[in-house]
């Protein structure tokens, strides 16, 4: 452990050391409101004793036993608590495919060699904050077919060396490393690596005053948990050095820690140097919330087991219906798909193509969509509180946070599991087992239905049940988990849902009951419990989805309703709707912020490409979840999560241009997000173009939301629209019973 | 079928020949565009053959096979295409166990026997139009249990006799008839019967003009299928005697005659001495959309079937959780509440109950909740259009065109399916089988999870499925099929569904591409197939809730979410949000538009409850599936309309206010709706009251809805706010492989 404090302590350059009391001196401000929220990891004291010694060289893959507590060896996971799945697991030694594969193991352990005998970071110690496929140019892509040879295999790196973040190209085949995309001009940092975040939670320890605080808020140091906060930029403060802003909790008597938040202490770490930089201590006064009724494990629970319904389950006997052809390829139905988990984004899927039932054919819909960023301002304006405005992918890493999923629970029986392969800091891969899932739902919704009444003798009913493919993923940050679902339907359409569970960031109190509370709005929030309230916040995600409708070139489209007023000699009607398009010729046409009194549905089409009947194919974006974010503009959260000022966006396609936060997030001052791209009001008529969706929440929590909060989900939908000459699923057959299984309990078997 | 024509016939007081002439003329206009849209009904020529006799006095339940082809034998149709459901179906005859319980074939023939030989109706003709339970007030529902007797059974009957509505209450008991509601001031008239609909697809029939233009637009009488499509309101012309516009189809080599519209030809009836009025015809240029590929039917797709996945099933070997109790009262997990089938609303769910998973109690949530109107208006204000302003409740009612579900199609295989017991013009009863499902869905997603970091040393990865109750039904209001789903969660969330599928109401056309036409918006919709227009329109659905949360006496607060700016010593943010809580003092306060830009949430809570740390116990409206009517407030369809003014109201509860659209809808001036209701601003604050909420849908066809439309879903939640003092499924299990069934393909069976 030692050994990695010092190899990230000495990436700082400029060791900050006398500038500590200067802010310490600024930041002793009456204080008396305090708070909390967000991310990973928390330290046993018990923990460091556990020797953390960096890979040998020979390493080929982490060795979860005992190097890297957040690589899951899949079958450690897997043999804990289930039996292995019925599907077959992505090995992770294979070769790539496709030309958007993922790094594998072997190819990373290239990378890895590469790079530490790269003169850049020779004798020079460095960290690697993303290690990732590069993916080739979108025509080399567009062009290959299976059998092709693959295009040259390069990765792009963010590496930090001596304090300089580099974004770099290497050629896996002859070992150049070449300069990625400039970032000269960038304020932020790249993303927090996991041995930042783990390494940041520990550091507090080492300062005598942090420690005596803790004690005398009657916390044992064994008990302490703390999370690394991402500091935001506020202004000069957060200039010219990562920092970091720890917070504590006691995990006494309970495994959700989270509820006994040790009210108002945070701490400021220069998190290149790990040196505390600051102490603030404003809820001296406050109690830590009991644990009583806090833990949420089954296990615990004894006998207070509700068991309310029978066993059900989603059941193919014959097995599923989707196919993964080369680890990544996902076929599916009238679908295909590519498929990888993505550190940052968490899932990526390019290349969704749908097969046309009239001409068998498959045709382009999506070239690439992603979870681009997150944004998640909570409204409390004090000391412990107001600097949390976390973005999630950008600042730690959405993929990084997706934790194994629990085969039975978080997906159904019927699911396939997909493993992550990520690099640490060091470069050496670990895998993330089990970090994706997709399957076949069916929760006995209808496709299409029609009935006749009987008086027309034809005695017509027909209907078609619905079955769907999800692609699902659930992110930890910290407390919160993110749920995100791609589910393609037989009908052309995707929905992107999102599903909020998990744990609030709650803030400790001295009231416990609300006949205590003057104005309940000084609370910035809810009282969930004795000494806890829930702090309101807002939840954005943004989508970036790269489509291609039957081709590059598209537009986008607004349809907008507007009211028309008859005259009383053409019809009895006052007034109608007309359907009014507009085509959006640069992207400041296409920055929409949605309006229930001014509705429009929002087309991509292709122009050059038309039905039979002369309607240009397209897809809609169809908003839904909408929530706006309603902080002021020159707020410097919003002006870093400024993707979040409209829920539409659309861009001209440019490589560099992925994520909506900005490339380096990380403290960044919001000089490269999707708004200022935007502003640069680029022609986006007829061109290869990119459409931003954020789906958004607002969140006034409430006492159901503790200790563990009921899922809440929202979702938006990529529908065709004059995409198919008609309904694509007409000739799908009905269920039958002959067809369906003949279960029996498993307890008779 | 002459004996029924006569009998409805000389329900009319004022023959309005003299009239005919007139209309006639000044409905002669310009015309060249032509249209279509709604509801029921079509007759085969070969139809007219089948004797249609009014059944005899001694007939307990209609016999479907030779009087009423709308009444669904069970039987028939269970064994027509499917095996029997695995479940108890409700038996038609059972005696009432619950206050609410619907009228039972014995008192529905009871009651046709008091009506029959009462003054009123003595040796006058007469039809009635609703006959249906007359719930008792709700403290005596309240204070019911079960064991004790039943309150006094009454029948609420809506009847008319020599051209006057009538609202009577019938004492089954004591044979006493009573007026019921006061309807003298009442502009419209009650719910269509079916025979209404009916006769009037024939009665065109009757006029050598109409036959002689049917044919002159190439279509065979043979071929011919006719739709009842309500008028509305626009003034006088539609005053003093009830209405109804007839439009017709050729069926002629497809089951979806919908595609073939006899494009702007109306013919208008008097409803009651089905006399033809006028006959416009605006359409005789334009070509009868071809029969190709419109047919939706699977026996017709022959080799062209598209097979894309595996039989995919729920399954509950060891069977359903649920049960219900005497016919209508459903027990599962944590709810109960009582269910049962309506003429005019569809389902009604009554005393929805949720048991408290700390004390074991259940608490009221929601007193009484269905569907009260529907309102459709399109998007043409062109002669055989401008009218098309469907309410689908009041005019057509809903529950008669629930048709019976196709098991395992409509609803999954593990569904219990409840009847309808309904009455028919006379009195006679009959039942509609199958027309609601009841089941248990499971799509694998998630109640709720969170997984820790492994860092943390605590390895918990804690999840748990979400499995809910379903209750559905499908009314097919012609050519459209509403699926509505009232969706029960253990987390204490009802989710309200609406699906809408089905068939376009489409217009005819003479375009065949779109590069014959100049301005996309003279279409008003979209060109389909050619000579196939999808008329835009939209479509509200507004829910009736009557919650009740832990008590009777609930306020209505909004929790809008207003920005504040902290100066610059407070906090280094300039802006957050925060709740602030208003409680609505009358109905005024309580008239929400839905703003994305000022956005509140809005709580039913009982202010003399509070949770242990003091918040007040609520649940609160989580709107979804938003789209605001935007016709203007003095268009004759709005006015009549105007319960989609606003997407949230709040009234006092009174026994008389159900029908948002008003309780005689048909040809209404719009004096009887939820928006003149409220508008006398009553207090709302500490009283029982009732909730109304709109669903509404834009809907801009597309290609894909030809010729059968994929389903489109919106919801909205009422969902627990501080309802529960914590999470209320913290202690269901998790899914364990011990527990799922083991299945095998039903082939290798």
């Amino acid at each position: 452990m030692v050994e990695v404090s010092e190899h990230t302590a000495s990436l700082t350059t400029n060791p900050p050391k006398k500038r500590k009391k200067d802010m310490e001196a600024k930041l002793i401000l009456p204080s008396s409101s305090l708070f909390l929220f967000f991310i990973l990891l928390l330290v046993l004291f018990t923990l460091s004793t556990i020797p953390f010694a960096p890979p040998s060289n020979k390493a080929e893959l982490l060795d979860c036993s005992i190097y890297s507590p957040w690589c899951t060896s899949k079958n450690r996971i897997q043999s804990k608590n289930h039996p292995p799945t019925r599907h077959h697991h992505s090995s992770s030694d294979v070769v790539p495919h496709h030309p958007l594969d993922p790094l594998t193991i072997q190819e990373l352990n290239r990378v890895r060699d590469i790079i530490k005998s790269h003169a850049l970071f020779n004798n020079s110690p460095y960290a690697l904050h993303s290690v990732v496929v590069e993916e080739p140019d979108k025509p080399v892509v567009l062009a290959w077919t299976k059998g092709d040879p693959l295009p040259r295999r390069k990765a792009s790196v963010v590496a930090r060396v001596n304090g300089v973040s580099h974004v770099l190209s290497v050629d896996l085949a002859n070992g150049e490393v070449t300069r990625g995309q400039e970032v000269d001009q960038l304020s932020g940092y790249p993303t927090m690596t996991m041995e930042d975040m783990t390494s940041s939670t520990w550091a507090p320890l080492a300062d005598a005053d942090f420690n005596r605080t803790i004690t005398q808020r009657g916390v044992d140091l064994a008990d302490l948990a703390c999370l690394p906060i991402s500091t935001g930029w506020f202004g000069k403060k957060e200039d010219n050095r990562r920092l970091i802003k720890v917070q504590c909790y006691s995990m006494k008597d309970t495994a959700n820690f989270y509820m006994r938040p040790i009210e108002g202490l945070t701490v400021v770490l220069d998190m290149d140097t790990k040196e505390v930089l600051e102490i603030s201590d404003r809820g001296s006064n406050i109690p830590i919330p009991k644990a009583a009724n806090t833990d949420y494990r089954y296990s615990v629970q004894n006998a207070h087991q509700l068991k309310l319904v029978n066993p059900i389950s989603i059941e193919q006997p014959e097995g599923a219906s989707f196919t993964i052809q080369d680890e990544h390829l996902v076929k599916w139905a009238n679908w295909e798909f590519h498929l990888k988990p993505d550190p940052r984004a968490g899932v990526i899927i390019s290349s969704a193509k749908v097969q046309d039932p009239e001409t068998g054919k498959f045709r382009n819909v999506m070239y690439k969509g992603f979870t681009s960023e997150l944004f998640v301002p909570y409204m409390d304006p004090t000391d412990a509180w107001y600097f949390k405005t976390y973005m999630d992918a950008g600042e730690y890493g959405f993929g990084l946070q997706a934790m194994p999923l629990d085969p039975l629970n978080d997906c159904p029986r019927n699911a396939y599991y997909m493993d992550g392969v990520f690099a640490a800091a060091d470069g050496t891969p670990y895998v993330r087992s089990n970090m994706v899932c997709v399957f076949e739902s069916y929760a006995g919704d209808i496709g299409w239905r029609h009935s006749e009444s009987p008086i027309t003798g034809m005695g017509i009913r027909e209907v078609r049940p619905k079955v769907t493919l999800v692609v699902r993923m659930a992110a930890s940050v910290a407390n919160y988990d993110y749920i995100v679902d791609w589910e393609f339907q037989m009908d052309g359409l995707i929905r992107v849902k999102v599903g909020l569970s998990g744990i609030l960031m709650v803030k400790g109190t001295s009231y416990i009951n609300m006949n205590q509370v003057n104005k309940q709005e000084s609370l910035y929030g809810t009282l969930l419990s004795e000494n806890v309230i829930g702090v309101i916040h807002d939840h954005y995600v943004t989508f970036h989805l790269d489509m291609d409708v039957d081709g590059i070139d598209n537009s986008f489209v607004k349809v907008n309703l507007q009211k028309e007023h008859p005259s009383p000699e053409e019809s009895p009607r006052r007034s109608y709707l007309k359907a009014v398009r507009n085509v959006a010729k640069t992207e400041k046409d296409a920055q929409v912020k949605l309006k229930l009194y001014d509705p429009s549905e929002f087309h991509v089409v292709n122009p050059s490409k038309l039905t039979r009947v002369g309607n240009p194919v397209g897809y809609k974006v169809v908003p839904g979840g909408t929530a706006a974010s309603l902080l002021d503009l020159n707020d410097p959260p919003q002006t870093r999560g400024a993707f979040t000022n409209n829920q539409i966006w659309v861009s001209p396609y440019n490589k560099s241009e992925q994520w909506a936060g900005g490339l380096f997030t990380y403290q960044s001052h919001g000089e490269d997000t999707l708004a200022q791209w935007s502003d640069r009001d680029r022609p986006i008529e007829n061109k290869d173009i990119v459409v931003w969706y954020t789906l958004g929440f607002h969140h006034i929590p409430c006492q159901e939301d503790f200790p563990i909060m009921p899922t809440v989900s929202s979702s938006f939908d990529i529908k065709p629209v004059n995409f198919f000459e008609s309904n694509p699923i007409l000739r799908i057959p009905p269920n039958l019973e002959k067809d369906l299984p003949i279960c029996k309990a498993a307890a008779s078997a």
